[in-house]
């Protein structure tokens, strides 16, 4: 696939196939975290990988839209100090969904709500945060248009993307 | 180049030829903005783009390490509302970064530390805010070993990246 159409069709995936994710691709998923930019260079972050079923399983459970973390072959948890890092936080998992779909590996972002129970599950020392997961897996051929049992409408606070003309202001606002 | 070579290589570009950007790469740029996914496709995001040599000038003025907007091309501010929308603005920052490399432009992150200075020279209203820039152009052949006329290793964390080992923790911490 065209580099430039992977970006523009990389889309959230939510249920996934129980083939397994080859250690190579997950090696190159890391490696597009590892080369991330951030600020200063300070690459704030660490990642938990998790393939073991009853963690992904309990993992599921930390966050209000986070079901889909039960049925991924693979979990990262990308876990960062507290402050600015959270928009670095959005460029490394932006890297790693990008590197995962030019391999055909779907992935979508869960949010732990109970973010004290995520880390006390994985062991994680404070200060450190875990507020963010991606769930990653080959893309099952049905993927429902439901989100935790509501129709996707419900959820998502619109469908598809808004025009540029809605979004972009030339030289100025 | 590789579609996950483009990703690896994507470094911070400070420094810039005078060659204009076509329309269809800053098109390009634009709607792998749009296309970005967001915390319940909220696309918390707008986007100011600017050439004009004077308003860049100007934005460089507004943050510690922005100097490198007064030699870009072309800038783009990304203008959120406050929050959580800090990890989707990494997210859309590193789509449009991917998207120029992809075409050949260099790009930079600005951080406006003096962030009402730089809406106002928008006119951007309340309450969005607008923390980042983007600076973007074709890579400068001699760019620079210094940042803001110190040598970048006083300015940075670390040079390179750390290596997986010291990052990647599998199934718990």
């Amino acid at each position: 696939m065209d580099p430039y159409q992977t970006i523009l069709s990389l889309r959230a995936v939510r249920s996934f196939t129980h083939q397994a994710i080859p250690t190579d691709v997950i090696g190159r998923i890391l490696q597009a975290a590892r080369w991330t930019g951030s600020a200063k260079n300070t690459q704030p972050w660490q990642f938990v990988v998790v393939s073991e079923r009853q963690m992904l399983t309990d993992l599921a459970a930390c966050g209000t839209y986070a079901s889909h973390l039960a049925g991924a072959v693979l979990g990262i948890i990308v876990v960062t100090p507290p402050g600015y890092a959270l928009f670095d936080a959005g460029r490394v998992t932006q890297n790693m969904m990008l590197a995962a779909w030019f391999d055909g590996v779907g992935s979508c972002i869960a949010s732990f709500n109970d973010e004290a129970q995520a880390r006390a599950l994985l062991n994680i020392p404070a200060p450190f945060q875990a507020y963010t997961a991606i769930s990653f897996g080959y893309p099952h051929p049905n993927d429902p248009h439901e989100i935790e049992g509501q129709p996707a409408r419900a959820v998502l606070a619109s469908i598809g993307r808004r025009p540029l003309g809605e979004l972009v202001h030339w030289e100025q606002w």
